[in-house]
């Protein structure tokens, strides 16, 4: 598990792998607190407001690890799930990966002269942003398919790794990493810490992901479950194996697909799992089907002034990245899952700036 | 984690688990080692005889857990691969789970009077060997769809559970979970210790095995990979939401498909791969081409007395059940893999019996 940017190592002690300065802040936050309470501990959230959502990250794991709770969860059952877009980082105006799809698209042009004349790539080429913003899920796939496979699957890793590393967003003029929302590192670093495995469940690609989760959510590649190509397994002219990536989906892990991809990589319904959208419905449905302790929360992206806002009770109109319905903020309040309001909930954005 | 039968709780110290009869064995185990060696520790693969395939695995772990040995292997990428059928317990006759298959046919009958007339069922109805022995791809397909799926995914998991729980092998007239090779529950077991993350990795049913996974191999369903079905998000009658089983094959993990699947769940190779026939051919090769420290062995099953001998070098024709070719022998050899004689290279087979 790597260091990340701008979070505290350890927030529940272990002051050992600590940098100096943050050794010595978190100190006194430490003795702070002992002084007031009589027992060791800091707030794991410092970048939530005190509201009624940090308080439901609290209780869920308080009554998930005390054995004398009823709501007790044995430790090798505590598994937590992320959505990514949306949930875990900035996904407006458009997601980082399709953002990595049109340069690959510009990269490659020149060993594909017929894209200047063919759709949708012209309008890649082109920089036509009213025509990408009419693209249809099959000029996508297009797009996927001309820029995702074709390569074995260590090259497509080594050229995700190399875009995310140096591609910026132009609002903030940042890596799209930094704009990893820190209060959600946070809330994954808390669940660690008592003994959650977490999970990214993403629509966009698993393999996408896996270039940088590791060092960006300190998740492995093995806790990535996303959208995917199948891979065919070839002889190299050296008799070396290689894993090629075919232009075919195996696995759409959007809505629907979220639960059955969840169902095929562990086994069972998560105890905890964070969304945005109408696409990460049914893996906070089956996360409530499993019984016992759970928890289902929605990020509502209602802050224009720090970020954007667009879903139910923000004034503006939603959209179609995304898409918050008026029909899952019912659902939500019908089930009792949690809405994180950005504006309210979230004291800090980011962990670069202040 | 459950406790496998049979076998010490904790081969290699922390006797905290470990019942007070083992404890004392163990105590004096570790007693007589210290004596002699200076340092702690007892046989971590007892049921191995001294040989090539044991000081394989030992020396394995030696190197990739020694972070000054320039094959060491960082804790979070030790991840260690185990065939099931003819690798993990007995495949002959014929695959568990096909036996399992039957005996649904057989309960399922009254509910279904047309298969009386209709093969494959037919034949499984009546007792046909002989036609059942030459049963194809399709047919097996046929009452895989008819006896697994239909349901939700819950209800297959009890059915699967209730079977293993009971159904005995005629031979030995134990349970199938009494036929899993003690020497390999060892290996799984000394790895893990050492940190490795221990996977199956089956052409059979990911949830078949997953039935009894953790309670026999000491594996959570997470670390399963498998052929599978498609499963079906669906809203019930309450509204309560369903995965049902689909009938139609979503991974075949078999062949290539193991090294696909491998990379699909885990995102690369694993240093350490355990198998017995031409379907665990690749994922040996994928195996060995991470490069490093890695493990490749093969079981042989070359005792009639003891368990049955078919492959080569036994003296006998090989089977259409876990077949073990010639070339896959030759492979072995060319490329430098263990191949684990059953008859020279384990004291003893099954935890039962003595």
């Amino acid at each position: 598990m790597k260091r990340i940017k701008g979070l505290p190592s350890r927030p529940s002690g272990r002051p050992g792998a600590m940098a100096r300065q943050e050794f010595l802040a978190f100190g006194g936050a430490l003795l702070a607190t002992v002084g007031l309470t009589g027992e060791a501990g800091s707030d794991p959230l410092p970048s939530w407001n005190d509201g009624a959502a940090k308080q439901a990250i609290l209780e869920f794991v308080r009554v998930t690890t005390d054995s004398s709770n009823p709501k007790y969860v044995a430790p090798s059952q505590r598994v937590a799930t992320f959505d990514q877009d949306g949930t875990m980082w900035v996904e407006h105006p458009i997601y980082t990966q399709v953002v990595f799809a049109f340069d690959r698209v510009i990269a490659l042009a020149p060993q594909h002269p017929e894209w200047k004349t063919t759709e949708p790539f012209k309008s890649v080429l082109s920089g036509d942003k009213a025509a990408m913003a009419k693209f249809t899920v099959k000029d996508f796939e297009a797009i996927v398919f001309a820029t995702h496979t074709g390569m074995s699957v260590n090259a497509f890793s080594a050229i995700a790794a190399d875009w995310i590393g140096t591609a910026k967003q132009p609002r903030w003029n940042h890596l799209y990493t930094d704009l990893v929302y820190l209060p959600m590192l946070e809330v994954m670093r808390y669940l660690r810490a008592n003994g959650y495995m977490t999970y990214i469940v993403t629509g966009g690609g698993q393999d996408f992901v896996r270039a940088y989760s590791d060092r960006v959510y300190g998740i492995p590649s093995r806790q990535i479950i996303g959208s995917a190509v199948e891979t065919q397994y070839t002889y190299g002219k050296n008799g070396q194996t290689v894993l090629m990536r075919a232009p075919k989906l195996e696995l759409n892990d959007n809505m629907s697909g979220k639960a059955e991809d969840i169902y095929l990589f562990i086994g069972g319904p998560p105890q905890a799992a964070f969304g945005n959208s109408t696409g990460d419905q049914q893996m906070l449905e089956y996360t409530q089907s499993g019984g016992g302790a759970c928890l289902m929360m929605l990020v509502l992206h209602d802050d224009a002034q720090r970020e954007y806002a667009y879903g139910p009770a923000t004034g503006l109109p939603d959209t179609k990245v995304g898409t918050f319905t008026q029909a899952l903020y019912d659902e939500a309040k019908a089930r009792k899952w949690s809405v994180i309001s950005m504006k309210q909930d979230w004291k800090r954005l980011f962990a670069f700036g202040s």
